[in-house]
């Protein structure tokens, strides 16, 4: 079966010429579902909205399946149906809710479907969406890190094309040429650094989730900003990149950017790098997705290089920033490395985020699951990966908890 | 008859199945060929050499011919016929010479051709071997900035296909997708702003050809090494841009970029900008058009982000290099301006280096050139391209022999 990614780049979209395209949006109501509506807003190409799902802010869930007269509108929170449903009489919009109706609705017949929602919840609903053959645009990243080699089959069995949405691998999907797989030596992901980049040890040793979460460049959620101050972020795209990309763990780097205008890079047997460069805007990503296998006008600000002045790189320090070590550890052993490394890393932002661990602690908890709890076990159902997920959140819970730790916090 | 660029993306290279490719070398004594052989040398894919050519360096032509097994080699210079002609005896390569030779033997039928003859010298045989649909890897920039629309359009009749090699064009070609023509809002060029890039107006009134010979980042010849400094080699890279990319004048951008590590970029109406970085080598873009339209290993230093640390990036001073504001004004004023502004550079340039006229006279003398002489005439001919080349030369050498004007060099 050819690997999604390669047959994304040969094959023209279907029914581009059958009418308006039907579109759904999986967390409709987070950052990337937010920006997602703005691209289709903004799009001179008429879509049809399926379904848009959201978790608890119901409101402006009701608002965007009004504006573009969704046919099914689900939050994921059973508690707040009614809510929904109130918000919706009179519309037209059919209303659901919990995490069977997400599913539900994300299987329903679609030509593109943003995969929007955040964390291991995003992985059902995405994958109930990629078995109905749809393009996804993945903004979501456990699906690879967790479920990479499933996801993918699946993909493959149903003729799913994935477009990335992350901008680092959508940057590499723009100038990654999959006819030329074998001439491809290396990927280059960037990475802002985060607002620690030019911390001590000592100084991260302090810090609080508010000031983790003030990210150089891009408006994004808590935690992905927390992950991007600890570089778990990156770790992650690391192990997506793996998947994605179909190449060993040697040939995906990371280089750190603070200016996050090169997005990433691919390198050549000829020496070329190719480089995808733009604003920090998710839209740019999100168009790119959305008008593929064409490109569309996207109203971003434009490059002004004279105005940027300088694009400054350097190594990731590998010393503060374990998480990129960690990562590698996790390619190397495949199977279900990455769902345990993204399971304990979950534990440890939450435990972060309550306060009841401190920031350094996230790479030593997730290091010690990793030693411990991974093996190259397949993880080729869902009933592995999940599995996985829970051994690595219960010994990280149980770290966190071991009397004595809490002191760190 | 579609756009020989266009049609290069899309089609694939024929008879790459049938045998090892014939491939000639026009100009292979100079940089440009030199570098060719190398990478043919390196090159996994075998190759049967046709035809070799050359100037006044028989001894190199010889040996080159030798090594490669050449049919043909031949000298533009009849003067060196026997010299030729003994340094290969023996060796069963048939030796020619004079500018008719030269064009026969880039008319031998090959799979691929480098185009390394600099100046308008090489647009006769370029455009010989252009009509009989060779690929054609194209370095030299007369016939693009000369004789544009006349070299396309004989291109697309043979069904000659253009792989560009200066190192902007060819970057842009890598990143510029052809299919998605209407999306693309511009082309940055990346200039290195030369040996002069920093010094003030009243400094560059009194540069010799030495001082302007000294480029920052790249090994070239001693002509385009000044008309890197003067901009000038910009400038003619602005107006073979437009033709080759089939773009307005207002579409073609020039950024000041110091290391030379980017070699142009091309954006996007998503707000994407694609680039291609690359060592100052001129073998990967020439390695690059050799593979095409696959990618093959070429042994030059990759690209290390971190050692390079940052990429600078600054507004040229068209105030001391006019040279873009005129490339502007030929690309506007179309038809034989390209030739005019080249014809016109090109004796300002050589009474710089013997001494008969300033380095910023260079621009000046273009200029006033571009003002009295140039007109929208098509430039549909050879004729017509030789005239407009010749009418320049004239006027500028009757500029540059002015009386009382010899006292500013």
């Amino acid at each position: 079966m050819p690997h999604p990614l390669a047959q994304a780049r040969l094959t023209e979209r279907r029914g581009a010429s059958s009418g308006p395209r039907r579109i759904s949006v999986l967390g409709s109501t987070g950052s990337i579902g937010v920006n997602t509506l703005d691209v289709v807003r903004h799009s001179a190409e008429p879509a049809e909205v399926v379904a848009l799902t959201g978790m608890g802010n119901v409101e402006l869930l009701a608002s965007q399946a009004r504006e573009f007269k969704a046919e099914i509108a689900v939050t994921a929170d059973p508690a707040r149906y009614s809510d929904l449903k109130e918000a919706l009489s009179g519309s037209g919009v059919d209303v659901a809710a919990g995490p069977r109706a997400l599913e539900e609705a994300a299987s329903l017949p679609a030509d593109w479907v943003m995969a929007g929602i955040v964390g291991i919840a995003g992985l059902a609903p995405t994958l109930a969406a990629a078995r109905t053959g749809a393009t996804i645009a993945l903004a979501n990243k456990e699906c690879l890190v967790c479920a990479g080699e499933y996801f993918l089959a699946e993909c493959s069995r149903s003729g799913a094309q994935i477009i990335p949405v992350d901008s680092e691998h959508n940057a590499i999907f723009q100038v990654f040429e999959s006819r030329h797989h074998d001439a491809i030596e290396r990927i280059i992901l960037t990475a802002s650094g985060g607002p620690f980049r030019t911390w001590t040890l000592e100084e991260m040793a302090g810090v609080t989730p508010q000031s983790a979460a003030d990210h150089p460049n891009w408006s994004m959620g808590l935690k992905i900003s927390i992950d991007s101050a600890s570089m778990f972020n990156k770790a992650l795209e690391m192990i997506e990149a793996q998947h994605l990309f179909d190449l060993p763990p040697e040939a995906i780097e990371v280089i750190v950017h603070p200016q996050s205008v090169v997005h990433s890079m691919v390198g050549y047997a000829d020496g070329s790098v190719l480089a995808q460069l733009g604003s920090p805007d998710m839209r740019t990503a999100i168009g790119y997705a959305f008008a593929w296998p064409h490109r569309a006008h996207v109203p971003v600000d434009r490059l002004d290089f004279a105005e940027l002045a300088r694009l400054d790189f350097e190594p990731p320090d590998e010393n503060r920033f374990p998480a990129l070590r960690l990562a590698r550890e996790a390619m190397t052993t495949g199977g279900t490395a990455g769902a345990i490394l993204n399971g304990a890393k979950e534990a440890a932002l939450d435990a972060f985020i309550e306060g009841r661990c401190g920031f350094l602690d996230i790479a030593d908890i997730v290091e010690s699951t990793l030693q411990t709890r991974s093996n190259a076990s397949d993880a080729n159902s869902m009933e592995a990966i999940i599995e996985a997920d829970r051994i690595a959140r219960t010994y990280a819970t149980e770290w966190i908890n071991r009397p004595g730790k809490v002191a760190s916090a």
